[in-house]
């Protein structure tokens, strides 16, 4: 079973947006036994759109496009379908009632081009879209289908995720793949592939293993083709308790799971509160804990005390230390820890404080010095990590060896084993 | 001019990989004036390559292919190119030198691998790879070109620079074409479509505009071509006057500036500082102040006070505040606004208060009804927003508002206007 991806705009073309929802497609197709054998970009007028429907056609089962799905004037894609199968486009009464209600929650009112949108060619099955006012469409022309749908990712993957994927496995039957994900964190690529080397050379020809690593964490996926979907599934279960008997320490989860939900189940397990004083992250790791719904159980609070004054009047820290240590140190984070529990009210607290960069670093402590502490009443545990000069992967990197730290601290108390 | 693009890689195709070097080839290939059609990634199987070939080599007068150049098994690219010439591969010995002294450098010895690197078709003529060991090759087919370059993006980069693109200046004499991309928040596509629907019917033939909306902003670009890059350039910069009259307030910046960079120079320009309480959205809108290098001069710090509590203990939000109007209340967020400025000693502050699901609501207040106010000593503006239940898009969605009311408020005082 093989697919064709089409995305339609020339702000592709011209490189002012990646294409980030073809590979988004790609991995999620994969994962359900659809092979993608072509991504075609292609500039948002009629002629390309219709050219290209013809050629790919020709050769592929599954054609899915996204992109010029909107209500303005340079979304062409729709009328170019119609022209392609030659059929009328007429008004879908029911989208345009749900994009009124749509709006009305906005309080707005449909505009002529709202209305321009509800017309749809005569051969569409409509896709609700619950994230915005494009439905997606889908084709059947005689043994393929053609889908298409908005070009804005959160749009798209809702499709994909509520309209297009059930009606895929239903009508196309392929050989069962099974994929399990074990999560890791801590550990890069290399590492892990050295401490698995032996499994990884005794896994069965059917059986698939990919690294894929991406800030701080590695997704290590086990993929399954063979005829007996459950003896897959058995074969599965049998190898990630394999890695995990293996790599216990790294492995925090499975599947989509994110590290801050596996941390945030761990608190309300331990029956613990959490709370952050974030310095160069700046946020972020409130962000990543308070992403997860229900958070609010756990997570009492935080603050970023960006300068020093803020430091000393909402932690305490002392103007010695500052003065003595300077702000990124070992000492500062402790003393801002500390003062998190107080102010907070928190069982634990994690304190960060770096150079973010990419300028402010010294030839003593160059950016990408950052310091991170987490503790208790009882104890403290402090890292230090020396990054690169990307300002932003600085932040995320950080947070996300923030997060290990709570992970961590919860699982056993301390940080370094 | 138009050139077409070819990725050959299944990292691509199964997602592992965003397909950023057909951005950036798309980008310089435009600034010179020569436009992509077409992108098109494929399979790294002979036979994918060879199809492809033959197709596009009908429609295009330039292809750039990336990909499948290295020296390991599944790097075809080379002899597929020969077999679709019908030619001979031949020990390209000037080549084979180059990579016995690069690997010299490093302490290795060439390998057989790097040897069979060294045979090219012989109808290539080689480009120079300073970064790597793969040359580049240029193939002549009658009046089109065919340029294959490795998929490394900083070696394909590279190629580009010192080999490619002097060639191309010299070989195809073409059409300038420029692009100016105007950014607006805080009204929708169909509405600021409206706004300037005669601007838009008004557009010279050569002049084309696109609508690139995401989460509350919408980007517009005009794309200008003809025979004089001055004229094009004084056209476009008229035609983003008219767009300054007609839709003043929503335009924040130009090109490839965020909003957050945007608000970072205001702050700047009219030196004032700001400090943030974030209840629902935990602390992204610090992490989008806080992105931007420099921000430590104009934000003094952030709290996200979670609870109810912290609201109290942090920012004396009242009790029968609380009692009476709720957390989620204008009452609440101007009480929040208050506290913040006294705390965080900044000249403005902006707090928010919301229900970011995808629980938590009630008849009265359903998910997504969210509270902003900003304000200083003088003078509080509120805002109520009333979103969907998406969690992250209402968390993204609240802040990029926020960054509006900030760049408003520094504007003119005013967030209704």
């Amino acid at each position: 079973m093989e697919a064709t991806l089409i995305t339609v705009g020339d702000e592709i073309l011209i490189g002012q947006v990646v294409d980030t929802n073809s590979a988004w497609m790609g991995q999620e197709l994969n994962l359900r036994g659809i092979k993608v054998k072509e991504i075609i970009t292609i500039s948002d007028t009629s002629e390309a759109i219709i050219e290209t429907l013809k050629s790919v056609f020709e050769n592929s089962d599954l054609i899915l496009m996204t992109g010029g799905l909107g209500p303005t004037k340079d979304d062409i894609t729709k009328k170019s379908i119609a022209t392609y199968f030659g059929v009328e486009m007429e008004l879908h009464e029911p989208t345009y009632e749900w994009i009124r209600r749509f709006l009305e929650k906005l309080q707005r009112t449909p505009t002529e081009a709202h209305k321009e949108q509800c017309f749809m060619p005569v051969n569409a099955t409509l896709l609700h879209n619950k994230m915005g006012s494009a439905p997606g469409m889908w084709f059947d022309e005689k043994d393929k289908v053609l889908i298409s749908m908005p070009g804005v990712p959160y749009e798209m993957k809702s499709i994909m995720e509520e309209e297009v994927f059930p009606r895929l496995k239903d009508r196309f039957v392929s050989k069962p793949i099974v994929h399990k994900t074990i999560l890791t964190i801590g550990e890069g690529e290399t590492r892990i592939a050295a401490k698995i080397e032996n499994f990884e050379n005794a896994l069965p020809e059917n059986l698939k293993l990919a690294y894929l690593p991406n800030l701080g964490m590695v997704r290590l996926r086990l993929s399954a083709t063979g005829d007996n979907e459950q003896l897959l599934n058995d074969l599965l279960d049998s190898k990630v308790q394999e890695l995990q008997a293996l790599i216990p320490d790294f492995i925090f989860g499975y599947g989509n799971e994110t590290i801050q939900e596996a941390v945030g189940k761990l608190f309300i397990e331990k029956n613990k509160t959490i709370g952050t004083a974030e310095s160069c992250t700046g946020g972020y790791i409130a962000h990543l804990i308070t992403r997860v719904s229900g958070a609010s159980s756990y997570f009492m609070g935080g603050v970023t005390p960006y300068s020093n004054a803020m430091k000393q009047k909402m932690l305490n820290v002392k103007t010695t230390t500052l003065n003595t240590f300077g702000a990124v140190s070992e000492e500062t984070v402790i003393e801002m820890v500390n003062g998190s529990l107080d102010l907070l009210e928190t069982d634990i607290a994690l304190a960060v404080s770096g150079i973010a960069g990419p300028g402010g670093g010294t030839s003593e402590k160059p950016v990408g010095t950052i310091w991170l502490a987490i503790g208790d009443k009882n104890n403290i545990k402090t890292v230090k990590l020396q990054l690169g000069k990307d300002r932003l992967k600085n932040i995320q990197y950080t947070s996300i060896a923030a997060l290990n730290m709570m992970r961590k601290f919860l699982l056993n108390g301390g940080v370094n084993k």
